[in-house]
């Protein structure tokens, strides 16, 4: 088993190993004082691990109760939250009790929102069961819901106080949800990490899936850790997102996080291609890696539609917005763009190779 | 114009003084940069100081919108806060934007817990216009909103940019919500200044309701400051709120808070005494402050209701709940209480003098 310690104002650690799923139990004991442990997970993962993970947190001493919402990105809304907070009070869930969030990015990021503002922030521990929750939302503490305004609209930085990923759960994944995951580790290696990338882009990993995961934990972390609130350096972490956010809502969410990021992320290296940011071919190398992961590098929407979803980012700063330019596999910069001007820099990535 | 600096993680100032309404603009122009303000106020403050604040802040260079609820506690719930979010994300607000809060309790914790979440939050002016608000909700960074399961259930520790409170609007007010203010004001009293008790006790302070009111804020600094997350010290300001709170509850919030917390600070009063806890007479003197400033010093509810009430707040710790009681006029002490004692403890307190 792998920890990675974090070193946030409460640290926490992330274990990552094969079969850790019972041990969850005695990993909460030595960390949280015996109490109430809510676990909250999907209709999709209840199934599958709920039961296993209430055994081990029993026979450890804690009592459990829990809270199944339907699974899908539809759920991360302010009317399942409010159910949560309410199903919590009606529990008699306290200050020194526990939320355990089973389950992918939706289940974590609700369920670590409830937990950062029920009664004003209760402890939780988070096990991811997705790839992309394991290298992705289970460092940095960002917590959210959805607004019919956008994504993660409303939310809260809240630091878990664990995290336990059983990568054997990665297994029970389907192609396209483990794709997801690969999507997010194919952005770090762009960011930072060109073995990382090169690795990955072969579509042959599954055998390292441990070593990959530790390695974009690492990565993660060191970055948040320079800017835990997200107003600078944590900003590179967005690649391939400002426009991978307009995809995925302009589809009204049915093109999965993964999906519309791995789309955004071939885009942008064409558009650094075109404004003569990138410093080397990004755009063969990058679709070829998402290629070999079944992953898209093109979209079916206009520059107009992708313009405006972008304009709604939260990365805009008056009238204009902060993107991440790949200069290299390995390095990139931020760039401030107006508005107005963002629908011209995509245009012609499209015209070229980045229609569907 | 007097200013208490209050010197949290995010320092920042409380303005105290009459007529100061038209400053608003120019205040915040000092300490945030020129953008959108979004008002939030309720349907009672609106008609009165909306159009005054929106032309200082508009005249010191910042864009307004303004977002106007139905005025009353039962606004302050998940849903109003909905309805604030996408309004916010309807009129484009980001992170570089603020909000400004115009109100009583309800407007100040509703509009602080939307700053602290909308985009993982964005800065929040208070323009607190109740007594009340003035010497409590504006210090502390405590927001929230009530559950079915109970009142501020949710909500968050977020600390405001800046307070600014024009004493000239606390005169438009009621007597009744006047004297909600002076509830909390002789609570403060008990926990720790026998001279402002003494004065506040007799009714007559209104001509040193500047004074009064900075002394509260200056209080409850300096109390918050050693304890911000709520854990330890800071829980004397519950002094009278456990009970208090279980009144507001019981009577489905028809009772107000301060009235609540009056009936609360009695009995509590009562309880010290005929606990033994009490080094000089406690009932007498609070029930006579009470009497002379419009309060009521006792309940309708009976032990077995206010004790299932007190049970579910959020001090209750497992099988306890910390109680706060005073011992003199000036001084309290913390002391746990085990769940099944709450209603044994507090019948006495009604049998002798506590009912109405």
């Amino acid at each position: 088993m792998k920890c990675v310690k974090i070193e946030t104002a409460q640290p926490y650690d992330v274990l990552i190993g094969r079969g850790i799923l019972p041990t969850l139990g005695e990993e909460v004991k030595k960390r949280v004082a015996r109490c109430k442990a809510a676990i909250v997970t999907d209709s999709n993962v209840a199934p599958l691990y709920e039961k296993k993970i209430e055994e081990s947190l029993r026979a450890a001493g804690f009592e459990t109760v829990s809270f199944v919402f339907p699974a899908g990105e539809s759920s991360k809304c302010l009317q399942t939250l409010g159910q949560l907070l309410e199903f919590l009070a009606e529990e008699g869930v306290t200050r020194q009790d526990i939320i355990v969030a089973l389950g992918g990015g939706v289940v974590g990021d609700l369920a670590g929102f409830g937990a950062a503002i029920y009664q004003r922030g209760i402890p939780f521990v988070q096990v991811p069961t997705t790839f992309l929750a394991a290298v992705d939302s289970s460092v940095g503490g960002k917590t959210a819901i959805d607004l019919a305004a956008g994504k993660n609209m409303a939310g809260a930085f809240y630091q878990p106080k664990l995290v336990l990923c059983d990568v054997d759960t990665l297994q029970t994944l389907d192609a396209d949800t483990f794709a997801d995951g690969t999507a997010e580790v194919l952005k770090y290696g762009v960011i930072g990490n060109r073995e990382l990338f090169d690795l990955v882009a072969t579509g042959h990993f599954q055998d390292q899936l441990e070593d990959v995961i530790e390695t974009c934990v690492k990565m993660k972390r060191d970055i948040v850790l320079e800017d835990e609130r997200d107003t600078g350096a944590r900003q590179v972490l967005n690649l391939g997102h400002t426009l991978g956010h307009a995809i995925e809502k302009k589809s009204g969410y049915t093109i999965s996080h993964g999906h519309a990021v791995a789309a955004g992320l071939a885009l942008i290296g064409r558009i650094a291609e075109q404004q003569g940011i990138a410093k080397e071919a990004l755009f063969a190398p990058i679709c070829q890696g998402l290629k070999a992961n079944g992953l898209p590098c093109a979209t079916q929407y206009s520059a107009k539609e992708l313009a405006e979803g972008a304009c709604f980012d939260k990365k805009r700063k008056g009238n204009e917005i902060l993107f991440v330019f790949p200069e290299r596999i390995g390095t990139c910069i931020l760039k401030k763009v107006p508005l107005d001007a963002v629908e011209n820099m995509v245009r012609p990535a499209l015209e070229k190779d980045g229609t569907a």
